[in-house]
C-alpha cells in the first residue's frame, strides 16, 4: 500500500461514518467534513438535527489542521493569550480555530488531510474526530504533535 | 409520509450517491453538495481526481437554488446582461452561481434544500444534477420553474 | 523522473525567470506567482516598477487555472455573457480570473500546479505565462484546453 | 547608494535566501515574504513541504510589521489582553498578525518594506527573519523598536 497523496472519497466517508457512530454513540449531533493536503473539501456530512454552524466549524477545524499539522486542541494551548500563537484565531480571516475538534492525517510523513467535527461538546468533538482519525490507515511521524 | 423540513442526511447521500453515478457513466470528475432550505450544507462529496473549484461551486450552486427557488440554468437566462436579473452573480458576495447544475428541492409546496453539481461540462453538471433530483422522493409544484 | 505533486520551489522560481526573462524582451512590468495543486502559493515575484495589483491577480490566475484545470483565457470565453460559465468571475469572491495570464501545470494526467502572470497587457501576461509553462519539464494530456 | 523607496526584487529575493539558509540550518520548513512600503508583496518563497499556512501568515507578518512599524514580537506584547494594543489581532480582518516572525525594513529614517516569516517554531521563525533583516543594507533609526 503506497502512501496517497489525499484522502480518496471511499476513505473520507469511512472516517465520516466512524465520527458518526462515535456521536451516536456519546449522544451528539455533529457536522464532519475531511479536506485533502491542500485544504480543500473532500466530504462533509451534517447529523439530521445538528446544528448550522457545522458546515462553517467542521470544515475549517479540518483545514486548520491541514495548515498548521497539528491537532486543534493543541493550536488553542499554543493560541492562548500570551502564548506563542496569540490572536492566530483572527488570521486568515478567521479560519484557523483554536479549539479540539480537528486532526491532520499524515501519511509518509506529509500532512496529507485533516479531519474536523463540530456540533457536540468540545470533548465530544474531539472524541469523534479522534475516532475518525483512527480509523486513517497511515501512522503519524512519532515525533509529531498529536 | 408526511413532508421534510429538509433533505435528511441519509436522503441527502442517496442523492449524491445518484449524481456520482451517473459522473461516472458520462465520464465527468465532480462535486456534489446538499444543502438544506435555510442553504446550509447537510452533504458533501468530491471524487478522486474533481478539480478544486467544487467545493466552492457545487456548494454555491445548492444555495443558489434554494435562494431563488429555481433551477441555476434558468436563473442564468434571467441574470444575462439586459435580463431581469442582470448582475445578479455579484450579488451575495457571489455566490448566487448563474450557469446550470442547482436545482431546487421541493416538499409540501415549499423549497427544503436544494443539490448542485460542480466539475463537469455544465451539460455533465445539469445532468448529474437532474439524476439526482430525480430521486428526491417529493414532487415540485406543477406551475414552479424546472 | 516521476511525476511531482507539486512544483518544488527551485522548479518553480525557474518557472518565474523564465516569465520575467519574456517580460524584459517585450517590455513588461509584471508579477509571476506559482501555486501548487492545492491553490496554495509556492513562489511569487513582481519587478521592480509592476503595479501592485500584481500580488492579488498573479495569484488568482494562478490559482484560478489550478482550480478549473484551463488556462484563464480559455475560460475567459466560457465565461461570456451568455456562456456557459457566465458570471464566474463573481464566484469564489472573485478570485477566479476570466481573462489571459494563468495556465495550469498537469503531471500524470493530474493538474499538480498553476503559473499565474499580470501586470503586463493581456497579450504579455500570457505571452509570459506560455514562456514559463514551456520550462515546466511535465506533459499535459493531449486533450486537455490550452 | 541612495535611499530606497522599497525592496527591489534583487534584494528581496536576497534577504529569501538568507531567511531560508537560517531554516535549514536550524531544521524548519518555511515560508519567506517580502513586502513594499505599501505592504504589497515583492516576493514569497515556501519551502518544498512547508505548511499551507505560510502564504496567508508570512504574507501578513510583513504587512503588520509594515503597517505597525514595528517587530510582530514586540507588538504581540502590546497587543496582549489588558495592553495596550488589546484586540489588534482581530483588528484589519485578521490581518496584524500579534506573534513574531515579522520585521520591518528601515531606509532613511522610513519604513520602506518588511519581512514575515512562517511555518516553524515562533523561534525559528523569529531566527529566520533576523537573518533577512540582517542581509538589509539600510540602517533602522537607532531609536526604533527591535
Amino acid at each position: 500500500m503506497s502512501d496517497p497523496e489525499a484522502p480518496d472519497l471511499d476513505t473520507a466517508l469511512l472516517l465520516c461514518a466512524a465520527a458518526l457512530a462515535t456521536a451516536k454513540e456519546v449522544g451528539a449531533l455533529v457536522s464532519v467534513a475531511v479536506v485533502d493536503g491542500g485544504g480543500n473539501l473532500v466530504a462533509f456530512v451534517r447529523m439530521d438535527g445538528a446544528e448550522i454552524a457545522g458546515p462553517t466549524l467542521a470544515v475549517d477545524k479540518a483545514y486548520t489542521a491541514v495548515a498548521h499539522r497539528v491537532s486543534t486542541e493543541v493550536l488553542g494551548v499554543l493560541a492562548r493569550p500570551g502564548g506563542p500563537l496569540q490572536g492566530l484565531a483572527s488570521a486568515a480571516g478567521g479560519r484557523y480555530i483554536c479549539f479540539g475538534g480537528g486532526k491532520p492525517l499524515w501519511a509518509g510523513g506529509r500532512v496529507v488531510g485533516g479531519i474536523g467535527v463540530s456540533g457536540g461538546t468540545v470533548e465530544h468533538d474531539v472524541a469523534c474526530a479522534k475516532a475518525a482519525a483512527d480509523k486513517w490507515p497511515y501512522p503519524a511521524p512519532t515525533d509529531s504533535a498529536p
